[in-house]
C-alpha cells in the first residue's frame, strides 16, 4: 500500500522531501505544507519556482498553511483547521520565511528576493537615491546585491560575520567576488547584526541594525532560515536546539523524519540550499520506504555571484583548519576553452585530499558560468567514491579547445598537488 | 639522466606524444619533427595552436621536417639532413595531412581547414556563386561545413560511409545536427569517395570523386590522416599494417612507440583527436620513463557541430551492435537550467550499462555548448571507474536552477534505466 507522506515547510529542504518520497514511490501520496502553498514564496525565486512546478507535474500536492499543529497519538496534522492524516511526517521548517522573524518584517519594501524584473525600490520622498539593504551575504544575498547596484540602487549589504562565506568559501577563491560586489558599489557590512525593519507611513524607511539604522525603501532577507520547528512532544532534540536525526534524517520518533532548518546542523557540514534539498531527500525517501543517506560531503553546491560562479564539495581550506584538518592542497587556475578562442573563461580548481591516502576530501570552485557545476556534481562524486590525487591527476582530456581546456583545470590542479608533495619530501 | 625523446610527427597524437613526455619527467628533452615546425599545420586549426602553444612553453622542441629516415642502431633519425639522436623514439606520423595522399591536393584552394576568418572562397569567374565541398563527415568536417554555409558558399559534404559518423555518434543524437546540416543549405553526399582535385588556371577548379566531378573554388579535408608511417626495419605490424603496440603503446623494438595514425587500431575503438592525443601521451610517458596506459574507453570527446556540440565515451548503441555486445540502456533528455531561465539549453544523455553489473561501458552527449565537454570527461572516469547505474541515480544535484538543471540529466538518464529495467524483469 503506498504510504502517505506529509511534508512541513516548502524550502529547499521541503522540495527535497517531495522529491525523495516520489523517487522512491512513485506512488506515495506526498503533500507539502507551505505558507502559500504552490506558489512560491517569492516569484523571484527561481529555486523554489522550478522545484515546484517539477514536483507538482510528479503529483505531488502543494497546501497553504500557517498553524500547524501535530497529533502523533492519531497521526494527523492540523493545518488552518484541516486535518490530515500520515503515514509518515517530514518535517523540515514551520516557518520557511526568517524576515518574518524580526520586528516590522511585515512591513511592505521587506522581501526574500529581488523580483526578477525590479529597477530598484521607489526612491525617497525626500530626493534621495532608491537606497537597499541586503541581510546577510549568503551566495543568493550577494547575487542580491550585484543586482540592486547594477539597477542603480544606492546597496549595502550587511552580515554577522567577521568574513562572509568564510564556512563555504575560501577566502582566495572569494576575493575577486568581493573585488567586484566593491567595484559595482556595494558597501559591505560585515560583522554586523540585523535588529528589525522601521517604518514610515506604512512603509520601509530604515533597517536597525547593531552598528546602527541604515536608511532603505528596500530590505532583502536573503539569511537562511533560522529553524523554528513546530512542537513535536517527546522528540530528541541536538546541542542546538533542533531535532537530531541520523544519516537517514530519522528522529527519535518511529515515522517522524527531519532535514533542513529543523535538524540538528552536523558540526562542520556545509548547509547550502543544495545540502538542504540533498538532506530533504534522504527523509522524503525514507518517509517514503526507501534507503537514502545524507552525506554533507557528497553534495555537490554551486551558487551564481554576479560575474562569478562558485562552487564546490566537501572541506574548503578554511573549513578543514576550523576542524584541525590536515591536507594536501592542489590548485590551479586554468581556462575553460582555448585562450584566443571566443568566451574563454578563468576557471580555478582547488583540491584537498587526506594526507598519506590522498582521497579528495573537498574542492572548490570559481569560475563564469561555463562548466562550473557540472564540475561540482562530478568532484562530489570524486569525494563520495574516495578518488585520489593520482586518480584525478590521470583523467583524459577531451582535445578541442574550441569547447573544453585541453588541460582540465581539475587534472591540473591535481597534478599540482602532487607535484608539491614531492618536492615537499625531497627536502 | 633525462632521456631524449623524438615524436614523429605533429598530430594530436604528437601533441600528446610530447605531452605525456613532460608529464613524466619535465626534464626530458624532447623534440617533435612536424612539416611546418612549430607552426600548426593551418592557422585556423585552434586544436594543433593551442596544444602546440602548450608544448613549447614547457620546453618542447618542434622542428620542421620533411623527409624522415630512421637508423635504429645508431638510435638517430635523418630529418633533412640533420642527425638527431634519440633513446626513446615516438612515431605518430611522418604525413600528418591527408590531402596530400590524393592527386592535386597541392592546388591552391586545397586546404586542412576552415580558416578561421573566412567568408569563404573567391566566386568563380563564370558568375557562379561561390562553391565548396568539404571532404569527411567527421566533426572537423561537419563543422567546416556548418561555417561555411553560414558564410554564403554553397557547400557539399563529401563521405565515404553510408551513415555518416555512425562509429562514433548514435542516429539519435546525430539526427538534429543532420537536419540542422541541411537547413543551412549543406548538402550531404555519403557512401562516396574523393579521389583527387582538379585545377583551372592553377586554381581549384572541381574535385573528383567516385559520384562525379563536384565544382568547387575550396575543397576542405577533414578526414583523420590515414596513417602513412615512416619505415622502421623489422618493426612487427598489425591486420592492417600499421604498428602493432601494447596498452603502453610499446612496439616490438625496444625504445620505439607508436600511437595515432601510425599504431594499429584496436577493432571497434574510436578515433577521434581526443583518443589520438590520450594514446600520443601514453606512449611519450612511457617513453620519457614513466607509466601511462591508454584505453580507448576510458577518453572523453566532444565536437562542435554547428550549433549543437556532441560527446561521449566509450561505446554508443550503434557500436556495441556492431560488436555483438549486449547493453541495458537509460536515456534522458533534460536542461541545463530552470527553462525559464535565459540560456537554458536541451541536453540528451544516453548511459549503456553492462547487462547484470549495471556498469557504465558507454555515453553519448548532445547538447548546445554548456557542460557538455564537462559531462562527458565525468562519464570517461565513469566508465573507467566502473561506476554502475546505481551509481550515477544516486548522484546529488546542485539546488540552483539558474546555473544548473535541478535533475541532472546524467541521474534521470540512469534513473530511468533502471526503471525501464525494473518494468521489463516484472513482465
Amino acid at each position: 500500500v503506498p504510504r502517505t507522506v506529509l511534508v512541513i515547510g516548502g524550502g529547499p529542504a521541503g522540495s527535497g522531501a517531495a522529491r525523495g518520497a516520489k523517487d522512491a514511490d512513485t506512488a506515495a501520496a506526498v503533500t507539502v505544507l507551505a505558507p502559500g502553498g504552490a506558489a512560491p514564496d517569492d516569484p523571484a525565486d527561481e529555486r523554489q519556482r522550478t522545484a515546484r512546478e517539477s514536483l507538482i507535474a510528479s503529483g505531488v500536492e502543494f497546501r497553504g498553511a500557517t498553524q500547524i499543529a501535530i497529533d502523533l497519538d492519531r497521526r494527523i496534522v492540523r493545518a488552518d483547521g484541516a486535518e490530515l492524516r500520515f503515514d509518515a511526517l517530514v518535517i523540515t521548517d514551520s516557518n520557511p520565511d526568517p524576515a518574518t522573524a524580526l520586528p516590522g518584517s511585515d512591513l511592505p519594501g521587506v522581501l526574500a528576493e529581488v523580483p526578477a524584473d525590479s529597477t530598484g525600490p521607489e526612491p525617497p520622498a525626500d530626493g534621495a537615491g532608491p537606497r537597499a539593504v541586503v541581510v546577510g551575504a549568503t551566495p543568493r544575498g550577494l547575487a542580491a546585491a550585484v543586482r540592486l547596484a547594477a539597477a542603480g540602487v544606492d546597496t549595502t549589504l550587511v552580515d554577522p560575520e567577521p568574513e562572509p562565506l568564510a564556512d563555504l568559501v575560501d577566502p582566495d577563491v572569494l576575493a575577486p567576488v568581493l573585488e567586484q560586489l566593491a567595484a559595482a558599489g556595494v558597501r559591505l557590512r560585515p560583522a554586523t547584526t540585523v535588529t528589525g525593519f522601521l517604518g514610515t507611513d506604512g512603509r520601509l524607511s530604515a533597517v536597525s541594525t547593531s552598528a546602527g539604522e541604515l536608511p532603505a525603501e528596500l530590505a532583502v532577507v536573503a539569511t537562511t532560515p533560522s529553524g523554528d520547528p513546530v512542537d513535536v512532544p517527546g522528540i530528541e532534540r541536538g546541542p542546538t536546539g533542533r531535532i537530531a536525526v541520523d544519516d537517514r534524517q530519522r528522529t527519535s520518533i518511529t515515522g517522524v523524519y527531519a532535514a533542513g532548518p529543523a535538524s540538528e546542523p552536523v558540526p562542520g557540514a556545509l548547509r547550502t540550499a543544495s545540502h538542504e534539498f540533498a538532506q530533504g531527500r534522504a527523509a522524503g525517501a525514507t518517509a517514503a520506504g526507501g534507503d537514502r543517506r545524507y552525506h554533507a560531503a557528497h553534495v555537490p553546491w554551486s551558487a551564481s555571484a554576479g560575474a562569478a560562479v562558485l562552487g564546490g564539495a566537501g572541506y574548503g581550506e578554511t573549513a578543514a583548519a576550523a576542524l584541525g584538518l590536515r591536507y594536501v592542497l592542489g590548485r590551479a587556475e586554468g581556462i575553460s576553452r582555448a585562450r584566443y578562442y571566443p568566451g574563454v573563461q578563468k576557471v580555478l580548481v582547488k583540491l584537498l585530499a587526506e594526507p598519506g591516502t590522498l582521497r579528495l576530501i573537498g574542492a572548490q570552485l570559481r569560475g563564469a558560468g561555463e562548466g562550473v557545476t557540472e564540475r561540482a556534481t562530478f568532484l562530489a562524486q570524486a569525494v563520495r567514491l574516495g578518488l585520489t590525487l593520482h586518480d584525478l591527476s590521470t583523467m583524459e582530456n577531451v582535445y578541442s579547445p574550441a569547447i573544453g581546456a585541453l588541460n582540465e583545470p581539475i587534472v591540473v590542479a591535481a597534478t599540482n598537488g602532487l607535484a608539491d608533495l614531492a618536492a615537499a619530501q625531497q627536502t
